[in-house]
């Protein structure tokens, strides 16, 4: 017995939660819906080497198959690499999909933030060439629809900024080229980590003082600005290349925003996102005042696919991920219901109650009914109740000879007999049914 | 470029696949959900411990994880196992659930006959105590059901018959105990083999001649009979025990299936199924006159729960799995399509095209706007026609000067000219909204 668990950071859903998770997916699923997106299906693994090299320092929390002969596997880490591998082997230079599925990482689980070894991923990526922050701000804007739909009762904010300006800001910081990346995971900490401690592992890192003083007060400094204020000020840094063109491009990006009504977003410049793909603009939602971490991210990667098909294939990518066992953390729990108890008040009349149900069954309704050598009226109304049944229809010995049935209300209990072949006709206009 | 391929027995699937799958998921579900099944969700592996000593021969074909430090796991082999382990450790005796997700299996794959190493399930399982065959009757009623949704033009058999009934069969035939097993597993396999490979196999594996020849008159040979010729055939050689017993059980099978309304039922001797586990009734669909295996099979396995629990738990069960793939090998593809595309005739008019998609998303239609740098508009019809759109709406520099808007019916190419302050109530009217 001491054997019956599931394995470490990994859970079981009971019915009331998978209904929970079904509706958060739900909810996804329909904005993915109205962006036009299609959905795709990969396999839960991948070839080792199409993993390798994706994911940063992470790479290492990457789950590996036995060798049990044949292919080298690995279980998928996101859903994004595999969605690459899948543009460029199918040769595909546009689509709008979604992919909904578990990925498998061997990270420290945490149950109560949500952070698993094996959760749900809801991914929507759009791919292929546009103008700049066209698809960036739908991705934007399905964030923020999708959140709004959520209906949850604490503040959330998308926090964008965009990889060329943090190169840039680095740049500008006096930060050696070979210390960006690192100095970029440390960055990623803000919040778990306080502004003195990444001061302390940025100086441990070999970053100079005088790069960590600016990049305290250029980075990591919350300002209170609006995204107008941090445009403008970077614009007196930002004076050429990329870095500039970073700049007017997230101008445009807060403009569509504006355009498609999107509130709650703000230019952070510490977001650095921990994933090396990533090429252009970045997002990262939270809920205020809650400790879940992100629930949604993503960002532009216009360079995977081209990694990935040595060279021959160049995709254009931008898309995002909702963190469903994040949202399911603060979501509340859903109701398991059903519809028809079929019953027997005296005498077991089995076959008549199978006969109820097929009726039940066939106009689309749910329904069960016990199966038991004997049947006892309270405790199959005390079954029914804890089963959060709508109505009771019960046979018995005395029915089943006049042809009647009785219904119950289980919220008020009152009854009334009807007629054995009225049945269909009732149960439609109980569950309104046209 | 060579590495761009999913693994061996595993496959992508494309929009129009999914969304085919997701359709026959979806009459699957409707059907569980009808007959009150609750949904869990259970970890996609296990630790392996669970797993051993429960699929006979078939444990060979699990798929293990690498030991990385830490539990050693093995991906879930069938939805069945975990389901038992649930049940044990939340120390249920009575639920009806239903299981929808992928297990993993390490066999020869044949994509054209739809076994893969990796496949969907949908799973539904009754436990709890009842009197004989009511739930094992309801089982059979929702296969039947199921199977009628997905309207294919081929016939379906339900084959149905009891492990005890082949145990008693098989003592009949003097198969000595220590060989029953054993023979199980060649007689499992009538229909990929003729009767005299079996005979050949049995005879190989030392059954002797006399039991052999009885095997094939008793069990093998279609006698062509009805339920009924076979239960009387039957009550001639089972005397007493748990043979006569289960021969009542399948006349009493048979019986409720009628109530049920069942059809398309078969009472086969030769039926075996696998599985360690099941210990009373098994069940197994096939479509007649096509070639992908059983779309579905299942039985009552009685021990599970008690030899997981190392007999602390005695949980009575019967359920079935659905095998999605082998009946998406059949089913005709979906038809991937959409609603409103917005484009614009003369000039980009950006802004204004995501004003319009904000309206066509707000009220739940699907819709999308290219993102390229010019206009043009035959590629834009082009396009929409393509994926299916069935109106496009245009703007234009003209358009967004005076106030309108163009609707293009894509079907008939039909146009005319709306009220841009109209479009929310123009587009309610053309998808027929309340």
């Amino acid at each position: 017995m001491s054997k019956l668990r599931t394995p470490k950071g990994t859970l079981d859903l009971n019915p009331q939660e998978s209904l929970t998770r079904d509706e958060i997916i739900c909810k996804a699923k329909s904005v993915f819906e109205a962006h036009n997106g299609v959905p795709i299906n990969t396999p839960m693994f991948e070839l080792r080497e199409i993993l390798l090299n994706k994911y940063g320092e992470d790479t290492k929390l990457i789950y590996n198959l036995e060798d049990q002969g044949g292919d080298i596997c690995s279980l998928r880490y996101d859903l994004t690499v595999p969605f690459s591998r899948y543009l460029c082997m199918n040769r595909i230079q546009r689509m709008r999909r979604y992919q909904i599925g578990n990925v498998f990482r061997r990270d420290n689980p945490s149950f109560k933030t949500g952070r698993l070894r094996e959760f749900v991923q809801a991914d929507f990526d759009i791919c292929g060439p546009a103008q700049p922050m066209i698809y960036d701000s739908e991705i934007v804007k399905m964030v923020y629809d999708i959140l709004e739909s959520m209906n949850l009762p604490y503040p959330f904010t998308i926090k964008l900024s965009d990889r060329r300006v943090l190169n840039g800001m680095l740049m500008a910081c006096n930060v050696p080229e070979e210390l960006q990346a690192t100095t970029c995971s440390t960055i990623d900490k803000l919040g778990k980590l306080s502004i003195s401690e990444i001061e302390d592992e940025l100086l441990t890192k070999g970053v100079s003082g005088g790069s960590v003083d600016a990049i305290i007060d250029l980075i990591l400094k919350d300002r209170k600005e609006t995204p107008e204020e941090t445009i403008t000020r970077l614009r007196n840094i930002a004076k050429d290349g990329d870095f500039a063109k970073s700049v007017d491009e997230m101008e445009l990006l807060f403009r569509y925003l504006e355009v498609y009504g999107v509130r709650n977003v703000k230019f952070d410049l510490s977001l650095a996102r921990g994933l090396d793909y990533y090429t252009g603009m970045i997002m990262e939602a939270v809920y205020e005042g809650v400790d879940v971490g992100s629930v949604a991210g993503g960002g532009r990667y216009d360079g995977l696919c081209d990694s990935l098909s040595e060279g021959t294939m160049k995709v254009p990518c931008v898309g995002f991920s909702i963190g469903v066992a994040r949202i399911f953390a603060l979501y509340p729990p859903s109701v398991v219901s059903s519809d028809v108890f079929v019953g027997s008040g005296y005498g077991l009349n089995i076959e008549e109650r199978m006969r109820i149900l097929s009726d039940v069954w066939k106009i689309g309704l749910r329904g069960e009914t016990p199966g038991g050598k004997r049947v006892n009226y309270a405790e199959q109304v005390e079954y029914a109740k804890k089963g959060n049944f709508r109505v009771g229809i019960f046979t018995g010995d005395k029915e089943v000879t006049d042809g009647t049935l009785n219904i119950v209300y289980f919220e008020t209990m009152q009854k009334r007999s009807i007629k054995r072949a009225d049945l269909i006709n009732e149960l439609r206009a109980m569950f309104n049914f046209n």
